[in-house]
Formats: C-alpha cells, structure tokens, sequence
C-alpha cells in the first residue's frame, strides 16, 4: 500500500509571507500563528485559507492486555466512557461544542455491543484486541482493514466539506498500546516511554513497566511500522493511523492530540513522512513519552498545559488558535489599506 | 487611596475540588484548566461560576520620550491605529470577534482629536505624556485623575453585567515606560528588561537602552509605584492600573496580556497585592522583561506563542481556555451520573 501524500507545493510561500508581512503589526509579531497561517495556506494552495466544518473523531477500542493490569481503571470504561461521549457529557463533548466542532465517535473494536446509535460509527473490527503478552493483537487482515476503514472515514468527511480533522481516542490500557509502538518507532528506551496513564501509583506504574517489558521480550522490538502495530497496536490506532494517511491525502489539516494519538502518527509517518506537513500538533501531554514522540518528529506543539486526559480534549482546545491564525490572514487590514505608517 | 481587593473566602475550596474531581476523567487531567476553573469559582464564590459579557478595553495613550526614538515606529501610528481599531481592522479586533469578546478602545492620552465616535471612549487625560529625559512624565494629579477614570471604567463594565475583563494597549514608545517600570518596581537591571518592542534593530536597541539609562539617572529609579507611575508611566498604563483595581474590586476576572499590560498589574499589585487571586496569566510574551515581571509576581502564563504584538491579543486568544475551565465544570458528568465505573 502506497499512500498519495507529497509535500504542499511551496512556490505560493513568498505570496503568503508578504501577506501575513503588510498586516497591521509589527514583523513576525504573531509569533506561532505566522507560521500556522503559512501552513495552512501552503495546505490548501491559497493566501486566503478557509477551515470548514471541523470534525473531532474520537476512535475508541479495548485491549486485550487490559486485563493483565496495564490500566489504572476496569475495561468496561472503554464502554462507558462511549456512552458517556453518546450522551454528550464527557469533557471532549464539552470542548468540542464549545469550539464548534462536529464530533462523531467511532467504534473501532470495544467490546461491547452498542446497537445503531446516533453519533456512533460502528466500525468494529473485533471486540477488543488479543492480549500482547500472549500473542500479537491483531492479525495481518484486521490491521489492513482498520487502516483503510480509517482511510475512508477521512475521504468520506472530505466529500462532506469538511476540511479540519481532529483526532481523539478512549481505550483503556492504550497508553501501554502507545508506549510499546513508541518504543519500536523511536530510538527511545522502554521505561522512558511507559507512563502513569490514567493514574496509575507506584506499584501499579513498576507492574506497567514489568508486563510490557514481558510484552517486547516476546514480540520483539519491531522497527517495521506495520509490523509494530499489528504486534502491540490497538483497533483505534490502527483506524487512527489509516484516517491520518487518508486525511492527508485529501489535503486536509490534522489536529494531533497527545500522546495516543501521536503513536498513530508514528506509524503513519513511517508510512508517508510528508503526512508531518498537514499535522498541527495542539498540546505537550503531561503523559511520559509525549515528549519523546515530539522530539523524533522534530515538531514543537502550540501548549502545554498539562493535560493528560486524551480523547482530543487538546486537539479541539487549541482550535481557536488554529482559527485565529486563518482569520488574522484573512480579516486584518494592511499598512496600505488602514492608512498606518510603517517604521521610521 | 486604599482599595477594597481581598482574597477570596476559601471556604469553598474543597467543594470545587470536589466537583471536579467527580468528572469523568483522571483526576487532574485536565491540569491548568483545573486550577483555572477553581480560581474562578473563588472568585465568584460558587461552584457553577459564569462568564458573562467578556469585554477587552484597549488604552491608546502617547509617550514624550517617543520623539527622542525610544521606538521603531513614529508616533503618529498610535493615533493611526486607534483608527484601524474603530475601523475593525487590527489584529485584536480578529481575535475579539473571534472570541465573542466586546471591545472598546480607550483615549488615554493620545496625541490626536478624534472627536466622537462609536467604539472610542474619551478619557483623555492630556494629548500625549511629557518627555521623561527632561522632566516626569506626568504630575500627580493628572496621574490620580488617571487611575480614577480605570476604576470607573471597570465599575461601569460590572454594573452592565460584564465580570471579566481583557487588558489591551497602544501607545508607540509603551514599552520603553514599561521597561523603566519594570526597572523601579523588580529588582531587575535596567538592560535586562529593556528589549526590542516593535523590532528595533541592534542600534536601536543600543539608542533605547542609553535613552532609558539617562531617564533613569535623571528620574531615579523609584521603588513607589505612584512614584514611578508618574514619573515614567503612561497614562493608558496608570489608566490600566486603575481599570485593574476597579475590576478587582468588584469581583471581576482580569485578562492580563503581555509586557505593558503586566507594568501596569505591577503598579496596581503593589498597591494591593491581592488582585493577584483574580489574574489570569494569558501567555508569555517575546518581549524581554516580560519574563522577569511573571518572575517577579511568581506566576505562570497559560501559553507561550512568541507573541509581542499587545493590543490584548494574547489575552483574548486564550480566551476559550477560561471558557473552557468553566464548562467543564458545568457541563461534564460525574462518574456517578454516566455511570461510568471509578479506579479498579
């Protein structure tokens, strides 16, 4: 599989610095949001970018290494905590309303059954994934068809007009899931990737560290992205992944949340490296291992204020800045048309 | 003058932490938003506080000492810009917009006759302040009529159902009265909070610093706010302090931008330390100096964009983040009523 993503042509860079250059301000004074505007300009090959009808998706799974005690909470949350973003009252529905964002939620592989629900996607692959510490968690085929559900779950929102994704998630034990994939993409030692996730004490936090530790010496440690994924990986990463390469190609712009998140994003950039010129990365998690998914991608995200929950809550918070950066492009006037004199 | 800003009552403490902590998330996942979020239900005292009618006041003022070329720009951009506001031009009239903020420009003490108009408050306390390398920049009286016109501001906003504030500015050469603020009123040296405002280049940034060197040998440096106020200070600055106090005084949340709205905060901090508990810290700001006043008052801003541009934009950017904090703690469920299970 080879996925369309090139580089934004940049021949249009020099038109949208001069733009962003006349407005009302002193040189480079809007600091990140020059550069975003430029990005997002160069994304969609126009000085006068638009976003248009944002879209949080928020890929949910379970894991089967759930069970062995990766989490600090039960696995049916997974569950729960989708009927809770169904009922609109978890903090992502809150935020994305807010900020006036769609939000639909996909099932990628929980284990539970829903039924047809408004909002839900069913696009279960299985009910939860096989436990790594016995087996890889997904098969060769169940990890091509998450990818490329994901793929057109991303082409179907960009026939709708949509052009801004954000991408959230709900798995328990997906933390472990990131870390083991972060451990093989990056050139980072385990216990530097292996984090507290939902709340984990000491002891629970040492029984994390020992069981993934069991997990590589089984599996190994796989360099090869798909191999990885299909190894460790979780349903929702996998989709994630696939809505990642498939948003790109569509030319779109990827909102990219913390630290499960940015384990799709590895694999998909190993897949398709440019895929880094569609993603804004909104916020630094307080999750151990975010930083170093960061620092392999070479990239430096808006905030940080200290958020560890997922669920995109820090893809759509950042939002308005992502906003703002279009509409200062769009909406301030230049030195010429305000009549304001530039430097003496 | 004494004015009536206390601590807020911190009864209410454990039962806002309590509410929060019964959100379906981990606890403290949401990190600053937590403490945002407790912040201003003390300040409201109540466990469902709101925010109504968010309100950025620009204060435009002009400076003597910006004919001696302590600024890139000349000084008739202050009154040209005030006109780019009232005509929604600027990059502050973007973001409030944006935000769903009011605005209102404030005539401190600009050079210019503007005559009536919509959106400009007159508040003229004199056409531009005296050049402070010959002489103070204002009397004491023009000073105190200053803060007093900032209170009443503040208190006419409150009495229009308005409880948060956002503190923005215009003034060509404002940075340079900052920094000799800043100078009087920290224990900094004079070069370490003097930097390139609107983008002065190495000469003159080396003209600035021997401008404001000379100014304070002839001035002082004065460790007396009202003092240095007066002696250095701006009247869109004192004006600030005032509208600063005012807005404490009546239970209002006070936006503090960049590095001349924080002179201002340091003047009206010295003068009553407890309108610290009802600041919020937008960002940190490229301009040096700003990191040694949020040193100086031991606090954190909530972003850092590499902004330096003022006029409030870094306070109403981070706007949906204090939204944020509130609608959270409004709007999520509780583990209890999603019934979503707790730590296993």
């Amino acid at each position: 599989m080879t996925y369309a993503i090139v580089r934004p042509d940049q021949t249009l860079a020099a038109a949208l610095q001069q733009r962003i250059d006349t407005k009302t301000k002193p040189l480079g004074a809007l600091g990140r949001l020059e550069s975003l505007a430029k990005q997002i300009g160069l994304i969609q090959q126009t000085v006068a970018p638009e976003l248009r009808r944002p879209h949080m998706l928020v890929f949910a799974g379970d894991h089967g290494a759930a069970k062995a005690g990766v989490s600090a909470y039960p696995q049916d949350v997974t569950w729960q905590m989708v009927e809770n973003f169904l009922a609109g009252g978890a903090a992502i529905n809150v935020f994305a309303r807010q900020m006036g964002m769609d939000l639909s939620v996909v099932d990628a592989g929980v284990a539970h059954d829903f039924g047809t629900r408004p909002g839900l996607i069913d696009a279960k692959i299985a009910p939860g994934t096989a436990n790594y510490l016995e087996t890889p968690a997904m098969d060769a085929a169940q990890r091509d068809a998450a990818i490329a559900r994901g793929r057109e779950l991303a082409r179907t929102l960009a026939s709708q007009g949509c052009n801004v994704i954000g991408f959230g998630e709900m798995g328990i034990g997906n933390t472990a899931a990131a870390s083991l994939l972060t451990h093989c993409l990056t050139c980072a030692e385990l216990d530097v990737v292996i984090g507290r996730g939902t709340g984990l004490d000491d002891a629970g936090l040492a029984r994390k560290r020992e069981l993934l530790s069991r997990a590589v010496t089984r599996g190994g440690r796989l360099s090869e992205p798909l191999a990885a994924l299909a190894e460790y990986g979780g349903f929702e990463i996998a989709m994630m992944a696939g809505a990642m390469l498939g948003g790109a190609e569509a030319g779109m712009l990827l909102l990219i949340d913390g630290f499960i998140v940015t384990s799709a994003l590895l694999v998909a950039y190993s897949l398709a490296p440019a895929i880094l010129d569609y993603c804004v990365f909104a916020h630094r998690s307080d999750e151990a291992g975010h930083r170093v998914q960061l620092a392999h991608l070479n990239v430096e995200p808006l905030v940080q204020l200290d958020l560890r929950l997922g669920e995109g809550t820090g893809a759509a918070l950042v939002y308005p800045l992502v906003q703002a950066a279009v509409n200062f492009l769009n909406q301030m006037a230049s030195f010429e048309s305000a009549g304001v004199a530039g430097k003496a």
